[in-house]
């Protein structure tokens, strides 16, 4: 009984720190460009995405996995906050020190769970990030797909302020929709050409 | 082409009318009662909570299912917005009205998919709402329990609001997360007494 008690008193531990998520604020905004979105909202948007879009995914992509996946994905950004894709000039997202940050946030944050679901989401997030089996690569093409979606819907968004080219759009972001859903870059990127011109 | 690009634009369309989710708002607060919470990050924080605390499931319970019922399940409020259970001394929650209202929304909403996939979506809703199979109500407890949580991390949140009492909170509340998960019931019921005294 004590030992149970433990266990659920780390996890309720870690979804009371989870809900900070919901105060980390993206570049990109809601549809009706209201007010910035949170990483909490973004999190439950892309999960949705990952539901309605399953038939874009190639062979051997399990959906469930894909929403898993990213329903972890953005926790590190409890500590590290949220790193625009535009931003910096396209250098910020990914950087060395970005990258060292997020690892320790992911120590200390997962590191509120049991040691084995600790472990087991920490190898979740890992393979998130290291975007290199059909899972992953697929649940970073909706990451990717969801913001342009939400900058078209509000006429700009983060493209408006970053001054982001069709060029750049292209290199940072459908390269990596392509990559996992080619034929939703297609549909997307026809879309953008109204706001590139 | 023709054909799986009219899919796809009944697919975004939705998902464009589902960021509208994310203004929904709860009467329940952030864990830090810095402002009130939305339906869109309540259902990411939902998800996370059936990842989290699956070994409180009963037997056959489908976390997978569970965590896709739970990303689904507010989608109506779009058009309702959110009943708090403890408004109307209790009796708003589950009106035949509100019900009404939420099966025409979940019939607009939905039906703005494909249909295979608006009748898929709309089934698992159902099968939430019926609380009825051991995947509905453990998704149902969880439902129930992030907001007593919520509420114990920011000092009373809608108890203090509603003036809810213990037996309240137990027959509105406890009783619904003891049914999918009753030693949670058990361990936050012990964390409330502090509130209740």
């Amino acid at each position: 009984m004590a030992l149970s008690d433990d266990r659920l008193a780390a996890q309720m531990a870690f979804l009371v720190e989870a809900d900070r998520l919901k105060s980390v604020l993206r570049a990109t905004t809601l549809a009706d460009g209201s007010r910035r979105e949170n990483s909490g909202e973004h999190s439950w948007h892309l999960a949705l995405y990952a539901l309605v879009l399953a038939d874009q995914a190639g062979p051997g992509v399990s959906i469930d996995r894909v929403v898993r996946m990213l329903i972890l994905h953005d926790l590190v950004e409890i500590d590290v906050g949220d790193v625009p894709i535009h931003s910096a000039d396209g250098h910020a997202h990914g950087s060395a020190a970005v990258l060292a940050a997020e690892r320790a946030a992911a120590e200390r944050i997962f590191g509120l769970l049991p040691p084995e679901q600790a472990a087991a989401f920490r190898a979740l997030w890992e393979e998130f990030e290291a975007a290199e089996t059909p899972d992953a690569v697929f649940a970073k093409s909706l990451d990717r797909v969801q913001p342009v979606m939400q900058n078209l819907a509000s006429g700009g968004g983060t493209w408006t302020t970053y001054n982001v080219t069709a060029e750049q759009l292209e290199s940072r972001v459908g390269v990596k929709i392509a990559r996992g859903a080619p034929a939703l870059w297609d549909w997307v990127r026809e879309r953008t050409r109204s706001y590139f011109g």
